[in-house]
């Protein structure tokens, strides 16, 4: 089937340096972290405000895309499962998609709340939380 | 910065034949309609289950990947916004995100409910709705 090519839009600031540092979901614990996105795609910010949820879709450049199943939470005790039941960034396509919630945006730096992506990880796309998608 | 490729995992086989058709949002009237697997990530659903709840990942092949502002709903009554601040379709990647029940599973066929994605439409991803990140 075809290929797409995917151009990241921009990059996660972060204080988490590898994946040994980062949580596996943002509510365990992840840091706030910066989303610098590139002066060619910030025009897609207007009307951003700041206390707007947002789903960050990242690229998860360091997982293994090579992944059909994984033990849960890394987990040998655990029985293997397809990756497509799990969160796990090893996938064909190592997507990572992030609830945040926007602190602060100043110019095309916006800030957000508990991301679990590590330091230079790509973005991809931002998204509005729709309440009536994602919520219910 | 780097491009990274997107091999899609299946491809959406839906009544809906052309965006014209389609319902903005999967909640606003859109039929069931099944994800084919690729044999070769079949092996990705192992552990799947009738009635969970799935994010499906899609990558909506008739964007317009140059736009990054747009009138809200195709409204141009309306003044345009970022599409980082929409779900519009087009965007810089086009990745469509797609909250789904499973109705059946026939090998690597996943029967879904309520899907706004047209048919032929390139799936890239699943993964199963966490409460604590997607539902709050």
């Amino acid at each position: 089937m075809t290929e797409f090519r995917v151009r990241p839009i921009g990059r996660v600031s972060s204080e988490l340096a590898s994946r040994a540092d980062a949580p596996r979901q943002g509510d365990e614990g992840a840091p706030d972290a910066a989303l610098l996105i590139d002066p060619e795609a910030s025009a897609g910010l207007a009307g951003l405000a700041v206390g707007d949820e947002l789903i960050v879709l990242t690229w998860l450049h360091e997982a293994d895309r090579a992944a059909l199943s994984v033990h849960p939470r890394g987990d040998r005790d655990r029985p293997a499962q397809g990756v497509f039941t799990t969160r796990s960034p090893d996938r064909p396509n190592p997507v990572g998609l992030h609830r945040v919630r926007v602190l602060a945006i100043d110019g095309a730096s916006v800030r957000v709340s508990g991301l679990e992506a590590i330091d230079g990880t790509p973005i991809i796309d931002l998204k509005p939380v729709l309440g009536a998608i994602d919520e219910r």
